[in-house]
């Protein structure tokens, strides 16, 4: 069975996986929930969260642009977070900053991940194509139950997306052309991406990724092979 | 639990996959004769099967040498079968020859090896740490049903063990240090070499991966941290 618009059935599918396929804002406030309370601190956990998430892009940015060197996301989140805990007066022992670091290692799925994901690796290779280091991403598929066929990270290119190396890497190393991969994302920055280099894209609806009161662009878009609501629904497009 | 020997339990379990893991011979024989039926060929398909494997050794040789470009197994593989077809007078057109190089893709799993990596996923992170190619270890793992956490090949420093950078670069992808990590390998030279860079090291006995007549090493090795008779086997040594 092919979509309309899909020429070539992909063989591998590669996933985004912070926001795609797992909830961080929703783990992080409730990692940081717990830490307040056992902490005796109050403060608004869900603002500690968005700044968290928001200083990555900066951090990234300088990395793409030489000012810092190569750096794993463990390190940029790491960073970020020293400020933050200034900001928000939380006192943490060094092995509290630690553990607090890798809280991004135990992030839940959405409800539909693990099935949706199920279904697909029945029909198709399923990896992931993350910013998030690879050991990350690997306590991340255990604690979350993840079945990904493999594991691919801005880490083995030393380039974050959406540089070209990433998803043309990743292509290289699973021995495919790029129009038999799909990229599976609930960004439209990165599918672009994906797309300019003969890429598939599968953009998947996430209206909860940065909270409820967030008003993130849901509107489907032409540029892009399938748009689903979840990655059941992503299943369900491509006949798995 | 600590076994005799083992200073630090390990964290993660990095595995030798060609002998170790998967029945390569057996595997490549019964292509070989089902192939051969179909085109009306007799021949020796063990020998034609060990004359495949022996090659590889010196083309891999090749590449650390430098005489060849970077080449995946897959390439080095397609290279061997050539002069192999001519040898045991096989025509085969252009696919059944891609299509025979892939049954490298598609080796079974020693019996004990799927319900031993299972109890062992559960207390260690488990991953290939193989000269094959990355797409070749992921066909393989979807064939053979391996519940890896992770997938790391050579391929992905580009340099063929026991090169000192694939052991190191996994064990710095994992980000873990050398004796948190333990090579499961039955080879001795593959083990050896781990050592030699701070892993531990699980030395699996296995009999049959050059056929009921070679009389491999299989003796307990003092260098190593365990000697185990199959993959269950480590899995009770290391206590999962």
């Amino acid at each position: 069975m092919l979509i309309r618009g899909m020429k070539h059935r992909p063989k591998a599918l590669l996933f985004d996986v912070f926001g795609t396929v797992v909830d961080w804002r929703g783990s992080i406030i409730r990692e940081l929930r717990r830490l307040g309370r056992k902490k005796g601190v109050r403060a608004d956990w869900a603002l500690f969260a968005d700044s968290w998430r928001a200083g990555y892009r900066p951090a990234m940015d300088r990395v793409r642009r030489g000012e810092l060197p190569w750096m794993a996301l463990d390190e940029l989140h790491r960073r970020i977070l020293e400020d933050l805990l200034e900001r928000f007066k939380l006192r943490l022992s060094a092995s509290e900053k630690h553990e607090l670091n890798r809280a991004w290692h135990r992030l839940d799925p959405w409800p539909d991940s693990v099935q949706g994901l199920g279904r697909l690796k029945r029909r198709f290779v399923i990896a992931t194509l993350s910013n998030g280091n690879m050991a990350l991403l690997i306590d991340m598929a255990k604690h979350a139950r993840l079945p990904w066929d493999g594991i691919f990270s801005a880490e083995l290119f030393q380039r974050y997306k959406p540089d070209p190396a990433t998803y043309l890497g990743a292509t290289a190393l699973l021995a495919l052309e790029p129009r038999e991969v799909m990229l599976v994302a609930a960004h439209k920055e990165d599918l672009a991406a994906a797309r300019e280099h003969g890429l598939q894209t599968a953009f998947v609806r996430r209206p909860l990724e940065h909270g409820p009161q967030a008003t993130p662009d849901l509107s489907a878009d032409r540029r892009f092979t399938i748009t689903a609501d979840d990655l059941i629904d992503v299943a369900r497009k491509l006949g798995a």
